[in-house]
């Protein structure tokens, strides 16, 4: 995405903005990289989506959760209802919002809102075997990726959010991260929903025992196949195919950040169309973000997921878009610079 | 504001939304304070409004700032016109926004947008006589007190925002915040819109010599009237008037702040109303915000003024308020609890 002449000017239209340089800190940056992502000096940002994936886990049969494995398709209800913090947050910020049942444990009727696109009734306990087959894990990327295309297609979106629900997702994040960063588990696991000191104790035993049985696995491909999930793996296609079709993209946090990591190890170039919505409060995601040499805009202490922090964050790139298009310069406006 | 039975049921009816205890960090402690604030468990913030006060500083003469001062009239001509940042990020938000002249050096002819309330065309210096009179003083706390009234009656608004435009007056606050917080003043002064060293060297041992010359002054409505602005004196007015309306009010940066300190030696109960924007690059406003134990909710780097860390933390408000009103609850959602 590196163009000179762009960058250029991009520069330049900011320091010509009616305020004094770099007076609006991180919000430039971001109307730059918008800049950057659109190809233009005039960035639009105000139609925005967020897709929600949701799946089961296998390895949540293990107690790696403080809630059992059902609240995954009660909470797909309550998105279809319009009763969840997403619902609320993406309601409040007039932001698109799209259910996916990427392989939820139950049979869903048909709803506007959700998109059917089941691999399975869950993910195989990747603490015996791997959580998907190759094929299936190809499948969930594809899905993913057309999924994304085409509520870009239907809804005109500029910006895309992910978010997911899936009970013992965390534990999933936490193998990718430590796989795929080459860190180690304990620095990863964190207490997901809530987890007690014991479950978190045998959490980190289980993950420990998992990374051990998998230790062959160090592709992203086969890694992710390896730990999931089926939702974890559509983010993937859609974070590459939101890149693919210079999409900003709004990254929420822990699980969605393991599935960026994949991508990006896929395709280094995804980066450059993330923002990054904020600081979860699992431990794994400060590294995650280090790693990927990212400082998110929020750091409210959020640890629910769902793409809530994305919906969140959605606003200040809106606005970050908007000063870059619609700010007078001090030519326009007749203000007296230094 | 302590209420043990409205604070009891807002702690229940938080535990019952469906998600994890505590997941959403700040956002719930945010929609705590606004159930408060509104005593009740479906607060609303969806009407909200930022008043700009602007003044003209005597002080500005004295070089301790980057821009000339008729960038103040200039700035306000630019928000008539809707093309600075706090009307770009105002519109994006939707919030309401007025302007007024609390004392700016300039005549204005008549606008939809424009508050005629000007005190006198600017302050006097600071650095030789006081910069207003007490009864100037007086009269800018009402003005702006009643203005404040006017814009709640008019539209309603559930959270006012404050924001200033006044070139020289982070000198001002710089001097309010050591007097009032009894601060060594090199600790509280900053670069502003971009001093470089020589005139951060001049602007420092200017406001010691001022603070010298005006060592009685201790009270915080003298300490008020000696350091200024018009702008400043209207917020005072603005924040108590805005908490006696029982209105969440957004403190924006390092000069809103420097007003609050000033209204919550006053009053300190106005603090019960406030919610903190965004930690300002000036450094006195880490130390106003340490002083009144505050936390932000935005930290990125602002440093601009004119309420437009207000306006861009604006959809947080709303978006907890949405939460404590509309989010389900484990049993109206059917979903299982841990």
């Amino acid at each position: 995405m590196h163009d000179d002449a762009l960058e250029q000017c991009l520069h330049e239209c900011l320091a010509n903005k009616t305020m004094p340089r770099g007076a609006l800190g991180r919000i430039e940056a971001l109307a730059f990289q918008l800049g950057l992502i659109q190809q233009t000096l005039q960035p639009c940002c105000d139609s925005q989506a967020i897709i929600v994936f949701a799946g089961d886990h296998g390895i949540a049969d293990r107690g790696v959760s403080a809630y059992p494995k059902s609240v995954t398709w009660q909470m797909v209800m309550n998105f279809l209802a319009d009763g969840a913090a997403i619902n609320v947050f993406a309601r409040a910020n007039q932001v698109l919002l799209r259910i996916v049942d990427a392989g939820v444990d139950h049979d869903f009727l048909q709803h506007p809102k959700l998109i059917h696109a089941k691999i399975a009734p869950g993910t195989a306990d990747f603490s015996c075997e791997a959580a998907m087959t190759s094929q299936q894990c190809s499948n969930a990327i594809d899905a993913g990726a057309r999924i994304t295309r085409e509520v870009i297609a239907q809804s005109g979106a500029e910006v895309l959010g992910f978010g997911e629900m899936g009970i013992g997702n965390t534990s999933s994040a936490a193998a990718l991260t430590a796989r795929l960063l080459n860190l180690p588990i304990d620095r990863c696991v964190g207490r997901g929903t809530g987890l007690d000191d014991a479950g978190l104790a045998h959490k980190l035993e289980l993950l420990r025992a998992a990374l051990q049985l998998h230790a062959s696995s160090q592709k992203p491909l086969e890694v992710l196949a390896c730990f999931g999930g089926f939702e974890i793996a559509m983010m993937v296609g859609g974070l590459l195919a939101a890149a693919q079709q210079r999409r900003a993209i709004l990254i929420d946090g822990f699980i969605v950040t393991s599935a960026l990591l994949v991508a990006h190890q896929l395709q280094p170039a995804v980066l450059d169309y993330c923002v990054f919505a904020h600081r979860s409060g699992e431990p794994g995601h400060a590294l995650a973000l280090d790693a990927l040499n990212a400082t998110p805009l929020l750091d409210l202490g959020l640890r629910l997921g769902e793409g809530s922090g994305a919906a969140l964050a959605m606003p200040l790139v809106k606005s970050a878009a908007r000063m870059l298009r619609d700010m007078a310069s001090f030519e326009s406006a007749a203000v007296a610079n230094r």
